[in-house]
């Protein structure tokens, strides 16, 4: 640990990055586009070797004890990280305690220092480990790929910018949330011939231990909201990743533990802590008292137990059943391509992706002509198939396919005993030939056979349900939102009737609904600063990214008054 | 029902009450005092004759069934309502569904209108509401103190100026959280050659049916401000009153209901909703999947119980043990004053009661004399007894006991075996010798015996535990507001170091402070736009009157992104 700095030099991190905190909390305002860091991996914004050299760094780091993280141990355990495109273990091992009760404990002992640390140097020191994370993007974006199979496009920006973006946005939002009332006030109440006078004071008071549970698919983005809402608000974080996607967010916990360390502030205030699918620490720790806030993202039936934990606060995204309905549209090649694309991309392993497409038996109505349900589902067929064959496009949009059990989901699928539309392929990817990859099925299934398609299938497994017109969709589409979640809604409609509908309907579902996507924009993608992800509204998650409650209930406001 | 107003004069309430809710908005944002309404039953504020109108008007409704609410029923119910003052029914009969889901069938029909108009066109009709009701603060008064027992000063400012001007901060916060952010963007994403652009909506979109359940003790003030958030929010509202406290619930209800149906929108957006004690029906609403927000004063069991309903966003406020501890003061006679009053308030009817005294076995310092414990413990004693037997003063700031139980609880303690420092007394009431009165009874527990005084002793019951020294205090204190909860703390001390280690502690448990409190201010009273009322973060209950959460978990903002 580096010589703790001085106040003044804590400070003024605070000060380096105002502009920036300023920024975000100027964006979160307006919702316009905003984006702090570039989205592109490009040379001339993050260096010329830049690529080189994050690529070395996460060679260096395989195959071997973990080095980086500030934290206490008791002994070094290997993850099962295994890459989904090599099909090989990650090799890393990782400092862990034997005990849940040890990273309590650290957390309890880390907690008095930053609780009473002020906002303000709270966001300074995030916002100065924000700042070092954007300079291990590269390396973030393959150790990404290489836990999530995300190809490496997804991953640089998914896991570098777009989540350093969605952590400002927290870290923003928690700073002014709690600037939001005055720290004192003179309370003068008229009495007539006197005045009862109080001074009071507003305290801001963290809840306790945070505890984040992430995913395999997107372990870093679906996280640091949570983490950064809680540190900013004073609360101690214990960060436990999905046993399959370690090294992601050991890079931003890592950051973290260095700024904390160099500012004088215990290490612990930010824990990595990792545990093994065959002995799961998830549990005892989210049942733990001294837990109050659990941010989550994966299943139904943990998510589920998580939320009925009395006690905690719990801010959860878990699956739902996204739906899409075409009626109508300008041009039907660019709504398929842009169909495709949502489909395809990552296979499917984004919570954001279609799973039901709703395609009127009558067909749909395109430049003016109406183009027949046979047509229309050929069409959407073969842009998907055309778009995985491609030969540079397709592995690229694909990735690799995250775990086996999405595998064998898709293998379930082919054996509903439904039309198969197009089939699920094997696409090679000549950088990785070991690679698990798997391209979309579509597959027919009547609009009464409900209980096929309310089920999720994570994964790249769409159905396509004919309706009798786009309303059966709308009808359809909300029900499942309603009785089992969802997080995105999409329709393709040029009917202003037809849209008002929609909105209607399905933001009465809590789910956010697009319209008429086509060329480079996609359903799956939530923007940071503009696009609420998730509501909170319906079983797909109690928590959205990020509305203010997303802050403000990691803490409260105590009141303290005065009679002088 | 009267011809509805058309939109533009519905328009005109908002304009009407701009001044007023931006007022409300200013001071909600800055905690300095602010009150709209005068709290002094004052003849020149309310009218010469604005007592012996409300008088009558409240003996008009006596022995009859209610004829004011627009809603409709299936029969009228004699309730339970006795008055504690005379111990004679109030005979008012209401109209009752006979089954729970015909209120909620009817807030299901009258939804759709309600969720569709404008935040602005909600606050206005909900502003009038306010305007009205304050013509009935009079009528509102008796029909408090002969539900609650609360003697007619504190029933008029209540359930009056205090319960209006909270209801009025809910109305403005809730008013201004569905403002925050725009409602229309549009998006635009520089993709270097092009632009992508979205049209971007926020929609903001009501949770579903909000149940309010009341308590006897303060059955407007602690309702008021989650009936008035949720319908400002677009949600339906269900008030179901205490069985015993329905008259002062109604005249609120009313006035809504009126002021909805004039301006051509279904009165059944809030609805009050009668039971018995011998037949209950919160359970039964509660659990009802179309409920979504429920609001609670009560006890434990049922709190706990609502808190652990899945799939419903809760607030509740339930039960606390307060505290109180002695250190140092000025003016020993000023702060026993303080104290006898504090206690004897409405004989300890309030959840803001101190119930545990800590004194330290050493005595405390007074105006830098030393005044040893047991003379400490006379004076508080002879302070009580001399406010509680006053001939003016005595009767009128008890009130009367609200009911039976809390009769019997205080002949359990006087049972427990514990050395007796004051005894209850009961207080004639020149004016209702029917009354049900008794004075504090105080009561030295050892402070080894935690097993006694953590348990609420609910109306006029205190302990008085020696400890150690104020440390010992600070330190049982929190035990119980971590254990069981707390909405008050109220300390004595003028030292400055001894105060700081007391903000730290218990603000640490969520529990509101305060110091040194003499004259005409008491640790009982919460302030409207100033004060939050609990702190939603220890057992005490899980919302705060009123912090943005508790108007924004009432609502979900959906997005809508249109490509053009």
């Amino acid at each position: 640990m580096s010589k703790a700095m001085t106040a003044q030099e804590t400070k003024n991190l605070f000060v380096k990055h105002e502009a920036m905190l300023k920024s975000a909390a100027a964006a979160v305002q307006s919702r316009a586009f905003f984006a702090h860091w570039v989205e592109a991996p490009s040379k001339s914004v993050y260096g010329e070797t830049a690529n080189e050299d994050g690529l070395a760094a996460y060679q260096s780091k395989c195959n071997k004890p973990w080095q980086g993280l500030r934290q206490s141990y008791d002994s070094m355990k290997l993850s099962s990280e295994v890459s989904p495109f090599t099909c090989q273990s990650l090799g890393i091992s990782w400092p862990v305690f034997d005990s849940h009760e040890s990273y309590i404990r650290k957390s309890i002992e880390s907690w008095p220092a930053w609780r009473k640390a002020s906002p303000e140097l709270r966001a300074g020191i995030l916002a100065e480990a924000l700042s070092r994370i954007g300079k291990r993007f590269f390396e973030m974006a393959y150790a990404t790929m290489h836990t999530t199979g995300q190809g490496f496009m997804m991953a640089f920006q998914a896991s570098g910018p777009h989540s350093n973006d969605r952590a400002l946005e927290a870290l923003s939002m928690g700073y002014s949330e709690q600037s939001r009332f005055p720290a004192n006030v003179e309370w003068k109440k008229p009495m007539g011939k006197f005045d009862v006078v109080l001074q009071k004071q507003y305290k801001i008071v963290p809840l306790g231990i945070s505890l984040a549970i992430g995913c395999s698919t997107f372990p870093v983005w679906n996280t640091v909201p949570g983490v950064f809402a809680s540190l900013v608000t004073g609360n101690p974080v214990i960060w436990k990743p999905h046993p399959g996607a370690v090294y992601p967010a050991a890079i931003v916990v890592e950051e973290i533990q260095i700024v904390l360390s160099e500012n004088g502030y215990d290490p612990h205030i930010c824990q990595l802590c990792v545990d093994t699918a065959d002995n799961p620490i998830a549990k005892k720790l989210a049942g733990h008292p001294a837990v109050k806030l659990i941010d989550y993202t994966g299943g139904n039936a943990f998510g589920n137990a998580i939320e009925s934990l009395p006690g905690k606060r719990t801010f959860t995204e878990k699956a739902g059943i996204n739906s899409l309905v075409l009626h109508s549209c300008n041009d039907i090649g660019a709504m398929m391509q842009n169909i495709a694309t949502s489909l395809s991309l990552y296979s499917g392993q984004m919570c954001t992706c279609p799973q039901n497409i709703f395609v009127p038996k009558s067909g749909i109505v395109a430049g003016g002509a109406t183009i027949p349900y046979e047509e229309v589902v050929t069409l959407l067929a073969n842009a998907v198939k055309g778009l995985v064959t491609h030969e540079k496009a397709g592995h690229a949009t694909l990735g690799a396919v995250q775990n086996e059990n999405t595998s064998m989901r898709v293998k379930e699928a082919q054996g509903l005993g439904f039309r198969i539309l197009l089939d699920s392929l094997k696409i090679p990817n000549p950088e990785f030939p070991s690679a698990r990859t798997a391209s979309h099925i579509l597959i027919e299934v009547p609009a009464d056979k409900i209980a096929v398609y309310e089920k999720e299938m994570f994964g790249p497994i769409a159905f396509v349900i004919p309706v009798s017109d786009a309303t059966e969709g709308v009808r359809l589409a909300k029900e499942l939102a309603s009785k089992h979640g969802a997080i995105t809604f999409a329709a393709y409609t040029t009917d202003h009737a037809m849209q008002e509908l929609m909105i209607e309907e399905i933001s009465g579902t809590f789910t956010s609904v697009s319209f008429n996507f086509v060329g480079p924009i996609w359903v799956n993608q939530s923007a940071g600063f503009s696009d609420f992800h998730l509501t909170g509204g319906n079983p797909a998650g109690n928590a959205s990214l990020t509305d203010p409650e997303f802050v403000s209930r990691r803490f409260e406001i105590v009141g303290i008054r005065i009679h002088p």
